[in-house]
């Protein structure tokens, strides 16, 4: 494939002007944004990021699922086209970038191409990805998950938000459900431009985050039941103390997690004890334990050593326990011709890059289901996001937008 | 002093009955009640003990907080009176047994004095002190707390229930704010029979428990701060995690409580992580470790001791750490002449009996203060209180009250 010349960069100040007029549709509370799936705000950021696209000379699609394929033609009609995107939705106390600036991304690679006139053999397609988030509608990435066949559309229709209103019905409000069947295009490839929603690549001083793997993920929801009793008048040895059985668990899961280092990673972010008082020991505990690795037997190691040893503990303090999986996804790997080519592009741009492992679900660990995938990542202040607060540099964007722009055209292939 | 004959009992029917009665007024929802303080419920029950005791011969008395004095009169008109009581105000989900007891236990002693014909030189007197749960006006044993000096009047009068009505108005609203001076009274003695709410006596097989002291408490809200960052994409070395440092401190909590077995306790019933979501670490953790025991100089020790600890392990993770005195109150020591009244008692009617350190806080706690006090306690089902299950027998009412009547009789001297 002909690479573009090292030369070649997208406009970084377009793009960053582009990310801020987005931002200002669905604007949060405290200088981000909400502009969640399937409101009248996410219709209004489809609008605007449609013209935009139109203005570019691109057709638009939109399938079934809302998902929208902003298509620059390339000279041969047969070629399968490459896909860049990502998704327009934000958190209800969302940032600027998680997301926009992948879709942004892709649309720059198309204008930048429009401003130098070049041609590619395969079609470029700036995608928006309907429902990224899951914060709406759970779960997460669902109609690139339905697109890669994860789950049926019907199921996907039929989720209810906090209100009742079912997905489909407000696909259909908001002026956004397609004709096209979901699923029915075949891609060359998929490439994703995303913050990395981590600390890694600020800490090491590194431009570009190189994805290779999207780690998996297993939820445990733990039930400890133990016995109310009173802090006073219960004596040391005739306690069931259900929060200090999940104490001396949480320090397992911490320890396991440390045993596969350095890429596993464990912790519980949920925990409620009962009934919660000053002045009562918990008779129950309820946490879930989220453990995550690239390695598929990684992910079963832990989650095997969890339940031996937290049998052992509530065993040996006369309590119950019970385990249920609440959550999981297989780890991804991504495609090597195409992690290369965007190791290749920010090597040939002189951008110092690292390879990593995406903590995070993207709808790119879909996508690489059904076409070969890869993603960019780019750093981000302080390793913050799903906050207002998330931040990152219009260096950081161009560079990321950059690496994106070579990797895509390299696999659309330059029609000199 | 002359003590009852060892054959002299209470009515245990009568009591039970009386229990029973008392327990239609204010029904909880699960068999228990729902009598808080001040209520609608509260004022009848209170009427309902007055017409008890007036049809018992008794003049009642009524001081600024609504403690009430039913007063049976003993033959020397100077002699100071003997007290015996509890409470009638219940938790929310409240049991039968928790105060009520202390209260118609009371009055049945004076019953059974009337059915002898048997007369004292002091005056014995029934009280009902007012809000002794805390639940509804915060805290617990208020009106016994200003009758000892604890509080001020005033103070009391401003506490706002959950819907900011005031404790004086609540009062005064359901007509029982009398016009006495609050601890103008001069007391001989006071006995306050009560469940034990825990689950020592029926383990052991005892029916009395003979309170030598009540426990200190100590109350420390911690407040861990660490970050708040995602699950999947933070390496473990780069974690602050709040909720593991909590986990750490709990294992302390015991370890500590543990060491001076075993009297001293430790726990922690009240635990809250932020933002409290299965994909992010906790960056804060807020918590409240529970510290008694009957020696003042061990609660100081696990409060140094748990506060080294604690910054020790928020040290090594890199975390910050607030403490936060939020409750405590020093250890009781009753008075050993009512102490073994009581144990005398027992031993002379022939129940089984064990020394016992009340875990809890009661009325007592506070008269000690302003008179010799001691306490009688009988089991309860599976140390179950605060709790609408909450259950004794009929027999170990009886033989609570029998000690009680042998203790009080004894104490107010029984005119041959």
């Amino acid at each position: 494939m002909a690479a573009p010349a090292q030369n070649l960069r997208i406009n970084g100040d377009r793009l960053w002007d582009s990310l801020m007029e987005m931002a200002k549709i669905g604007p949060g509370v405290a200088g981000g944004n909400n502009r969640q799936t399937l409101t009248d705000e996410d219709a209004e950021g489809r609008a605007l990021f449609q013209k935009w696209c139109e203005d570019a000379g691109c057709s638009m699609g939109l399938d079934q699922m809302g998902n929208m394929f902003a298509r620059r033609e390339g000279t041969d009609p047969d070629a399968l086209p490459v896909y860049v995107g990502s998704h327009l939705d934000t958190q209800p106390t969302g940032g600027k970038y998680d997301g926009v600036l992948g879709v942004l991304g892709g649309l720059e690679i198309i204008r930048t191409l429009n401003d130098l006139g070049i041609k590619t053999k395969h079609p470029i397609v700036a995608t928006n990805w309907t429902n990224e988030e899951g914060t709406r509608y759970a779960p997460a990435m669902l109609s690139s998950g339905v697109f890669a066949g994860m789950h049926t559309q019907d199921w996907a229709y039929d989720r209810e938000d906090a209100e009742g209103k079912k997905f489909g019905d407000e696909l259909k409000r908001i002026g956004w459900r397609g004709e096209e069947e979901v699923g029915a295009r075949k891609m060359r490839a998929f490439f994703e431009l995303h913050i990395e929603q981590g600390p890694i690549l600020e800490a090491e001083g590194k431009d570009i985050g190189v994805v290779t793997h999207g780690q998996g993920l297993s939820w445990t929801q733990i039930t400890v039941t133990g016995k109310d009793a009173h802090t006073g008048s219960t004596p040391m040895p005739m306690r069931k103390n259900a929060g200090l059985a999940m104490a001396r668990i949480l320090e397992k899961v911490d320890e396991i997690a440390w045993s596969h280092a350095p890429h596993a990673v464990g912790a519980a972010g949920h925990i409620e004890v009962f009934p919660n008082s000053r002045n009562v020991i918990p008779g129950k505990a309820v946490f879930t334990v989220d453990f995550r690795s690239p390695e598929l037997q990684v992910i079963k190691d832990m989650e095997n050593r969890l339940r031996v040893a937290a049998e052992d503990i509530v065993d040996n303090m006369g309590l119950q326990i019970e385990f249920e999986k609440v959550g999981g996804f297989d780890p991804v790997k991504f495609d090597e011709g195409c992690v290369a080519a965007v190791r290749d592009a920010a090597e040939r741009m002189g951008y110092s890059h690292t390879d990593i492992i995406s903590g995070a679900g993207h709808d790119a660990c879909w996508i690489n289901r059904v076409a070969p995938t890869a993603m960019v990542m780019c750093p981000c202040v302080d390793g913050l996001s799903h906050n207002e607060a998330e931040e990152i540099s219009k260096e950081w964007a161009a560079a990321g937008a950059d690496v994106l722009f070579h990797a895509v055209v390299e696999t659309a292939e330059i029609v000199e």
